[in-house]
């Protein structure tokens, strides 16, 4: 029998009884900060009470929410900062403010479905950089396809979407110089954070993007839905342009509101929390090297299982990572009575988790956050369970 | 000193020790399972742990988000419905869907900011229904909007926005009657629940109204941002419609993803803060006229105050209240060396907040969710106040 937190809700205790592995769980997980924060500021409108003009999330000072959105738009070097429930609406509020319907928006093969989806509600036309063999997406490409599309649409595109570290591969591709071609044709080019923002250093300015998007329950240990939207300030008052409506009877008008945030957005624990993990995210994004060192650790250790597959890049230059065990687990799930469970099954019972069930052909990784103990122990994890099913490691 | 939850961010304390009449926040102060559950889902994504195909917020069984989304149509009456991070992104996949660059739309003179946003965002022209001297919409009203937008625009509205219960005044309008007229015209019709689902029964069936929006932080004892769309099954297809995009390139296409929620909303304590306390507010909204008899109670000792008047309909139907202290209590805020801010300051003394503080003019209140003594409580603090201030009580 399951523990109830309330009716007919199962507590939660994966992150305790676990060593969890998902991919997008990894870089979102609470700090005890914002554990704390989330149960002070739990309710509502939790945060609104001391809401003064202008009447804005982003104007609150206590708690220190003003304060909170310049450091927001500082940490990742853009001019101002918006917080937006969830990265995607940051996607949304760009694709609305830059696109029109019928025009052209070009996205990277790896992006993911959420910037598909932004453009489509935006009424945009989808076009992808193609991918090299090895899963890149280069400044080659970027022009190629510009090129293309001016050639078959007669149309620049509005808008350049761009992840720096992809959530297929967790490959790390040219963000800058890509950004520099998209702007030799005008595009604005969006920044997909949400696999990088909280989780390594990342400087806007430097990229020379027009916009970062972060996640704040995929990398900054906050609760969901949480994120934001920064923007250099020559863009400032497109994406966070203010209402310009009057009643036609009454006169109402709400200057101050940005039509794009729909006015507020986080006004409750989710923003605290994410306030409250700031410290340690900001801290924690200038040892991503050992981060990288650790998830390399245990890549290696799984390469010595024979016929075992890394399909990111490798070394890893980052903790995401996809990992192709066709030649060595998928077998085994051929013939074991679990079939494709197995490989889960067998990783539970030694307390680690994360890897999608059933999966032993392709799946992902992402360490992100392990201690060196974790990480040996999810290394000596998959080694046991190889060698218990009679797999050869060359330990 | 005040007490720190984590950094820099002071402890909330506020609803433990004051009754707060805080017009936004009454219904949005969480039940005690509502808190345990935040606790348990407090990470991001904590509700994806068992999220199979199709990969989408709604289809989830652990924990039973797939069930809550049935239980959330089925308690307004609808048939289908989606969690939103608020109420205002449920306006706005209406009004996106609906609303084409220049259609005219329809609200009410006392709709929320955020109408108003989310038809701007979507490119749409508001057109306000007037009201009465007494603050009230009409059917009348609506037909003689109507007509007079198809005169001037040549185009029949594309959408009305009604409030059962405005944020302004509190007051009851026939929306009943109102959609009756809008769908006279083929005029689809949203109501907006963010004071009224989770206060007290709503049927849209009943209505008559296409979509029901309510709001999780304003009145379901729920985490912000959270709130819900639900729609009758005609419209479906068009305001959950799913995605049709294809990658030109990679071939992908994400079929089962819903663009106007941008995919999934409400991956944490959010979606389970609204489940957990959806059981209690299935049950009080049932006795919603003893809320409203203490509501009266309440206005009924501040009306004993000489001078003092309500400006919301009397007796109150709602226990949102717009009060007018102009010859009472205003005339004091003139000599008193706290100025305005005697009333907020002398309230607080007596453990009652929630008043706009400053305000002695005009001012709301909102007694949602207190006990019988809580109501006394409140009800005996501004009448100590006022006779403490050398007003005349007519006890």
């Amino acid at each position: 029998m399951s523990l109830r937190c309330a009716g007919d809700i199962d507590t939660r205790s994966l992150e305790e009884m676990f060593i969890n592995l998902d991919p997008i769980q990894a870089g979102g997980r609470l700090t005890s900060e914002a554990m704390k924060a989330v149960i002070a500021y739990a309710d509502g409108y939790s945060v609104c009470d001391n809401c003064q003009k202008p009447a804005r999330l982003d104007a609150i000072s206590k708690p220190p929410l003003a304060t909170f959105h310049k450091d927001l738009a500082a940490f990742v070097e853009m001019d101002e900062a918006r917080l937006m429930p969830g990265a995607r609406r940051g996607f949304q509020a760009v694709a609305s403010s830059f696109v029109n319907p019928g025009d052209p928006v070009l996205v990277t093969s790896y992006c993911h479905y959420t910037t598909f989806v932004a453009v489509e509600v935006a009424g945009g036309v989808v076009y992808e950089i193609a991918a090299s063999p090895d899963h890149y997406s280069t400044p080659d490409m970027v022009a190629e396809r510009i090129e293309e599309v001016i050639a078959k649409t007669k149309r620049t595109p509005a808008l350049l979407f761009l992840e720096e570290v992809d959530y297929q591969y967790g490959n790390v591709h040219p963000v800058k110089e890509m950004a520099a071609v998209a702007h030799q044709y005008d595009i604005p080019v969006l920044y997909n954070g949400a696999y990088t923002v909280g989780i390594k250093e990342v400087s806007g300015a430097d990229f020379g993007v027009d916009f970062v998007v972060g996640s704040g329950h995929k990398s900054m240990a906050a609760p969901a839905p949480s994120g934001f939207l920064a923007t250099r300030a020559e863009y400032a008052d497109v994406v966070f342009r203010t209402s310009k409506v009057h009643g036609d009877l009454t006169g109402r008008n709400f200057p101050v509101k940005e039509v794009e945030l729909l006015g507020c957005t986080l006004m409750g624990n989710t923003s605290v929390g994410m306030m409250a993990s700031f410290p340690h995210v900001k801290e924690r994004v200038k040892h991503f090297d050992k981060e990288v060192a650790r998830a390399n650790k245990i890549i290696d250790a799984l390469l010595s299982i024979e016929g075992m597959e890394v399909v990111s890049e490798y070394p890893r230059k980052h903790t995401l990572t996809r990992m192709n065990s066709e030649k060595c687990f998928d077998p085994i799930a051929k013939k074991h009575k679990k079939r494709g469970f197995f490989l889960i099954s067998a990783l539970r019972e030694r307390h680690v988790t994360g890897i999608i069930p059933g999966s032993t052909k392709v799946w992902k990784m992402n360490s992100f956050g392990l201690t060196d103990r974790q990480a040996d122990w999810v290394a000596d994890a998959f080694l046991e369970i190889a060698e218990a099913e009679g797999l050869h490691v060359n330990r």
